[in-house]
Formats: C-alpha cells, sequence, structure tokens
C-alpha cells in the first residue's frame, strides 16, 4: 500500500478524499493555488504545496508542477479527483514515466474512451447498444433517406467534420430530409471544405442513466446499482438518485452485464460509469464513459456502504477488489442535490463571496453533506461554482426525499447566493416526485413555470 | 398518525426526534426553559412553549406545564426522549388522563421496571438470567455461608434496608464471611432497625452489554444486534459500539430469544433496552430495563439504517412496527463518543460557556455529529454536560475506529473546554483496540496511566 499519496484537486472532492486516505493510514499531499492558500483542502492535509497562480491552467491543470510537488513530496501516487487532469491520458502517461501510480485506468484507456467516435465504435463492437445513426458517412440524400428510415426520425443531421452548429439539423420526416440534405451538405462544404455527413436519432422523453463499474488488475469486476441523473440544466447535472425507481431488477442485471463486457473486452482498471439514455421502453444507449470518479459517487457510497475513493485506492495499489458483486446491495434510496454558488433569479450566474455563517445540519440518520467551505472560507471567480453536496439516504425514495427536503430547509449558508431554495422548489414538483422526469424535464417544463412564478 | 407531537426534553436528543418527526410530515412543538430560549430546539419546532425556569424541577420535570403546553398547542402525543420524565409512570398515567399518548411502554410497565427489585423477580419469573443471589433475606452467618458457597465468592453482603453504603462489605470467602457477618448486621441494625441481610455475586471483569427491543401493540416483537457500553466512568457510558466484537452468532440469537421472551411475557410497548452484564466465559446477566429511547441509541441505527425513533412514533400511534426481525441486519460496525462539556484534567468537571467557534466535520460516508450546540450556542450549568455525539460506521470495527479518529481530529468546538482529546487517547490504547476492555478499565486501568502520562 502507499504511505503517500498527492490528491491534484480543490474544493469538496480534494477533502473527500484526503479523508477517506487518512482512513486508510496514507499520508496526503495537497496541492493549491495562490487563491486557495486557506481552503480546507490545505489545511486537512498532512502537507500542501503551492502548483502557481489561480488560473487553472497555471496551477490544477498545471502537470509538470503537480509532478515535482509529488516527486519532492515523495508521494508514490496521485488521485486527480473529478474535471481538472482526471481524463488526460498525457498526465497519466507523464505519471507512469516518473514513476508515480495515476489512480484511474491506463493511459490508453482514457484516450480510447476519451474519443467519443472511438468509444462508440469500441462499444458497439463489445454488444453495447449505441445511439442509432448511420455507420458510415454520407453523400447524397438517397442514402440519407435509406438510413434514416431505419433508425427512425426525428433524426440529427450532422457534418462529419462539424463543430459551432455548422451543417446541423433536426429533421422530423423524410419529406424534410429530402428538402435539406443538399443545404446542409452545401453549408459542411463551405465550412469545413469537406461534405460528408452522418446521421443520429435524436432521443426525446430519455432519462440518463448511468452505471459505475469497478475493475482490478487481476480482471475481478463488478458493477454498481443504477444512478438516475436525469435532471440537468445546461447539460449539467443538478440533482442524483441511486437506484432509479423505474429501472427493474431484471433491467439492472442486464445492465450489469452490458457493462461488464464492455470494461473486460478493453481490460479496464480501477474505476468508470458508462452512461446511458434510456427511452421510454426502457432500452438503453451508450452515451459515453467517464473514466474516473464523478461527483454524484456519493448516492451510491450511500445505498451500497461502501467507500468507492478507498477501493480506487486499494486497486491502484495493485490489490484485489476489496467487494465481490455479491456484497454490492441496495439498501433504501440516496439522493444528492448540488449546492452552487449562483444565482438562479439571474440566469443561474456564479456569484462569489465570503462564507460569514455556517449552519450544517449535521444529526440523525442518513444524510452526508460533502464540502469544503467553512465559516470565513472564500468563494472566488476562477473554479467550478459547485460548493457543497447535499446526500439523503432513506429506507425508500419517498424518506430520501423528505429528508434532503429538511436538510435543505435547516441549512444556513450566508455570504454568497445558492440555489438551495430552487432545489427545494424541484423538491416539491409532481413530475419530480413521480420519478419519470426526463433529461430535459428541467430546462422545457419546470424552469418556464419557476420564471413565470417569480414575476407573478 | 399523529398531526402534532409535544417533544418533552431538550438538547441534542429533542433536535433528533424533531427531526424524525418533520420527515414523518407531524408538526412539532418544543418546549424549553427560560435558560434554554436561544436553543436549537426551539428554533427547529414548528412551535415552542416556556414551560418554567431554568431549574429542570420547574421546567423539563414540570409534568402540570408540559401537559397544559401539549393541551394547548393541540399536541396529540408527547415525546419523552431519555432523562427528564421519560421513565417517570405518574407523567406517563397524567398523559393518558388527559388524552394525550405517551410515546413509550405503558404506565404499569414503566413502575414494574423502574423499581430493580420487581424487575429482577420478574425477570427471573421469565427465564432471564439475573445476577446470582440470595431470593430470601438472611438472618444468621450459617445460612450466609451456604447460599454463599452455592453462588460463589466474591460477593457483596447488603442491608435489606440499605442505602447510604451502612452494612455493605465485600466478602472474598467462607472465612472472611464468617468473621464479617455479624460485624455488617450490627451495623444495619443499628442503622435500619433491620436486620435481614442478602447475597449478591460481585461480577468482576465483565462487560456492558445490552439489547434493544421493540415490541408493538399486536404483539410483533424484533431485537437488534447488541451494543457494548463497557467504557463507563462514574457508571456513565462514554464510549458505545455495536455490535460487540466478542459476541457470536450463536449468543446474539440467545441474547435475542431471551429479550423476547421478557418483553412478551410483560406485553411490553413500543422500545426499550435489557442491559447485561457479560462474564469471561459469556454468560449474561440481566441488570436492568431501560423503558426508553437511550442516547446509544445511534449506533443502532448506524449498523441497522433503521430510524428507531420513527419507529416509536408508528408504534405509539397505534401502527404495526414498521420492520420484522428479517429486515434487521448487521451493516458494518458502529462507534460512539459522548463529548462533554468538561475539564478531563480538573477530574472532569463540568464547563459552562458560549460556542464561539464550530467545526463539525459532516462529509464523507458512515460519520454522523448528533448536537444541538451551533456558533454562538450558551453552554449553561442547568443541564447535563453532554453536547454531541461523534458516530462513526465502518466496513468493520477497525474502520469504524479509523473513522471516528479522524472525525474528532477535525471537529473543532471553541468556547468550552471538552474531553475530545480523552476520547482519542481511549481510541488509541491497546486493551481498548483489542476491544476486550471491561466496564471496570476506564477507572482502574486506563485513567491512572493517563493521568500520570498529565504530569510526566
Amino acid at each position: 500500500m502507499f504511505s503517500k499519496v498527492l490528491v491534484a484537486n480543490r474544493g469538496e472532492i480534494a477533502v473527500r478524499i484526503i479523508r477517506s486516505l487518512r482512513e486508510l493510514g496514507i499520508k496526503t499531499v495537497a496541492i493549491y493555488s495562490t487563491a486557495d492558500r486557506e481552503s480546507l483542502h490545505v489545511q486537512l492535509a498532512d502537507e500542501a504545496v503551492c502548483v502557481g497562480t489561480a488560473r487553472a491552467q497555471d496551477s490544477y491543470l498545471n502537470a509538470k508542477n503537480i509532478l515535482e510537488a509529488a516527486l519532492g513530496t515523495g508521494a508514490q501516487a496521485i488521485h486527480p479527483g473529478f474535471g481538472f487532469l482526471s481524463e488526460n491520458a498525457e498526465f497519466a502517461t507523464m505519471c507512469e514515466e516518473c514513476g508515480i501510480t495515476f489512480i484511474g485506468p491506463q493511459a490508453s484507456v482514457i484516450d480510447l474512451m476519451g474519443n467519443k467516435e472511438h468509444a462508440r465504435e469500441q462499444m458497439k463492437k463489445s454488444g453495447v447498444p449505441v445511439i442509432p445513426g448511420s455507420d458510415d458517412y454520407i453523400t447524397n440524400v438517397n442514402d440519407a433517406v435509406e438510413v434514416a428510415n431505419k433508425i427512425g426520425y426525428p433524426i440529427l443531421l450532422k457534418a462529419a467534420a462539424g463543430g459551432g452548429g455548422k451543417g446541423i439539423r433536426r429533421i422530423n420526416d423524410h419529406n424534410q430530409m429530402r428538402q435539406i440534405f443538399s443545404e446542409a451538405q452545401n453549408e459542411a462544404r463551405l465550412s469545413f471544405n469537406d461534405d460528408r455527413m452522418y446521421l443520429e436519432k435524436i432521443m426525446e422523453n430519455v432519462k440518463h442513466i448511468e452505471v459505475q463499474v469497478f475493475r482490478d488488475n487481476f480482471g475481478n469486476a463488478v458493477f454498481f446499482p443504477e444512478r438516475d441523473c436525469s435532471i440537468q440544466r445546461n447539460k449539467q447535472k443538478l440533482i442524483e438518485e441511486s437506484p432509479c425507481v423505474l429501472v427493474n431488477e431484471q433491467e439492472r442485471k442486464t445492465l450489469g452485464q452490458i457493462t461488464m463486457r464492455a470494461i473486460n473486452v478493453i481490460n479496464y482498471h480501477n474505476t468508470g460509469t458508462i452512461e446511458f439514455l434510456m427511452d421510454k421502453d426502457h432500452h438503453f444507449y451508450f452515451m459515453e464513459m467517464n473514466t474516473r470518479i464523478q461527483v454524484e459517487h456519493t448516492v451510491t457510497e450511500m445505498v451500497t456502504g461502501i467507500d468507492l475513493v478507498k477501493a480506487q485506492v486499494i486497486v491502484a495499489a495493485n490489490e484485489p477488489l476489496p467487494f465481490t458483486q455479491q456484497d454490492i446491495q441496495v439498501h433504501g434510496h440516496a439522493i444528492e442535490c448540488r449546492i452552487n454558488a449562483e444565482n438562479p433569479k439571474q440566469n443561474f450566474m456564479p456569484v462569489t463571496g465570503t462564507i460569514n455563517y455556517l449552519y450544517l445540519p449535521v444529526g440523525n440518520l442518513g444524510m452526508r453533506i460533502d464540502t469544503a467551505i467553512y465559516p470565513g472560507s472564500k468563494i472566488t471567480p476562477y473554479y467550478d461554482s459547485m460548493i457543497a453536496k447535499v446526500i439523503a439516504l432513506g429506507q425508500d425514495r419517498q424518506e430520501a426525499i423528505e429528508k434532503i427536503k429538511r436538510l435543505l430547509n435547516e441549512m444556513v449558508i450566508m455570504g454568497v447566493t445558492t440555489n438551495q431554495n430552487f432545489h427545494l422548489a424541484i423538491l416539491n414538483n409532481p413530475k419530480f416526485l413521480a420519478g419519470t422526469a426526463s433529461t430535459t424535464f428541467l430546462e422545457d417544463s419546470f424552469l418556464p413555470q419557476w420564471k413565470k412564478g417569480l414575476t407573478a
């Protein structure tokens, strides 16, 4: 086992990782930017090294300085957390070259899954259903209509060399396809000097369902109960739950079989999450794989009682997985609300300030608040606006919702505006309560109503 | 189900109960003394009624004012918490007479178990092993020697009418008995005008093991995994755990059978805890029964995932128990440290003051801190000195200990001295770590060493 690990991150995830390392008896090294000098992760770690100025590019993304900090302090491994360098294959390679263990999968696997097209092909090869689309590029309208009939409308027509929205069209039926194909192809040719097009099915009224997996260096692999992360704004998850009330035991097993096959084929090491869209007929379609711990791993920890960061460290130290599939049982239902320093009434604009009063309701069964804020701490404009994760575990979804509402009602954060009350409004919405909200619920249905309420 | 419940308590347990009531959708009424005007339980409840001045006798023990508060606010039930009126049969009767549900067992059962001798006889009748002693009073030395030979030495010789230590002797063998019996009997006669004596085996090197039970009004009964509460000072529990590492699965079942029989015979309603001493041969002896929720119910909640206060409310509302014996599984190991506002270096003298800084380490898996303190709250001299309960749940005992040590190391309470560091010293002691510490460990073994360390 490692005796010292560097945590290449900041905020609540750095704090969370340091705590698990401490419980494993491992010394910790924090890194920080000049803006984070007084941050909680710096105070909690055994050692702390400044790696650059406030701008992430200069500090938390500064691979060279971070590796120097690891080598200088004698850390044997680096935990990248999420964001920053956590999915950077080049950084993982640099760690390897320095003789430092990168706590995550192999660089080659990060690289493979980081490329959306390669990942899609790889998954298809492994028998994982992907979002239906054209397998080859299409250059004439007749082929487009033929393929589209197979996939089913609505369809997204895209330029192969796409970017910036150029050459992209939504197509609702074959008449539209015949009308619009040439126009979009012309736009693609003019923009990219490349007129190859492809088609992808538009998935509507779908849920975001994801499955976290774990695999050690000896081929032992397990999957965790699925998470429902459909409550999103601007493609950012806001509320996550586990399990998904719409997924039954058989579907859970099927998801498990699919994901196990997928990670065994690529000889995956450590943890990762495979994200799916689930349509109204409960068909699952691969979207992408995150090759790191995620923000919402907490709800999985709460329902299973397993510390996933500890397991990451153990597996990275070349030890076998400390649990089997049998050990992974669902005990109740967990929900997480991401608390952001932002103003929902001003289009969710991020806010900065100093926490001048803080009350975290820490008692009773089945609660957890992961945060790096404390009375007097500063929220700066340099990093992500998420400042806390409030998590509740109940015997069932209803109890979890009652509990998280109570936690949000009791919690007091003064000094910065947050989305705390916005969360409470969502938690009281009938569609949310029914558990049937899709990925577009928040923006298409909830937000317009909520904004009306503001002006009423 | 009740729509409004009055919580007849203060501090962390009042806060803890209010939170569970809120999650059940029940309105809450707090009571408070003039000294507790700004207390957290008053702030969290939907309504709050002042029931008297600071002295507990005038407020939290003021049955008449509390009942008036319940009637005046329309509360249908009273949760007494622990301490104060929680084991007061007269108060339970008064509630009944006012048409208010007392959340606890029947007044007659509180009365029965509140009388040590009656409780012992009742348990013996139900086949529960009790601490060996003379069944009848003894008036001459020959009978004393005969009975003592059956029980086994060492033995406590006590005056039937005893009190204030008069007529009490420790007897190590039959020679001592012949020497000392008459002297003690004379002392008893002179002190109480009653020369009847009795004998009780002195249990040495024993563990305090207790089993919480639950029984609804329809006869459904369950028991919970045992708690080990052997770490005590001045007969006050300081650290509690569940399960006890020395108790095996078969012994757990036997304890369950014994306790189920005991509570079925007396037609027990709601929750209670039967306390045993366990000797080195793992024989269990009944000590007493607490007919209320206990401070340490939290560790049971953590290892089972069951909210015991919610269950109390449900059962009191004449609904069936919301779980079966099958639902009660042990998931890991939980430990609790009671944080007192006291100065261990000055013979644990209680201290008072204002909390002027507070940092509670609230993140990560398997932690819980039940407390009513907040930045600015006042610790007054009027009530119990316990100000917080820090609880950790691990996959096993070792992980639970690592976690609770981390929590105690991170927690910052400024403004009053606490026993936080004293706990850390115990948690690092080899005897404690081995799990074999008996009820006298702290005072006979640990404290003398610890005091030496202070002066070294």
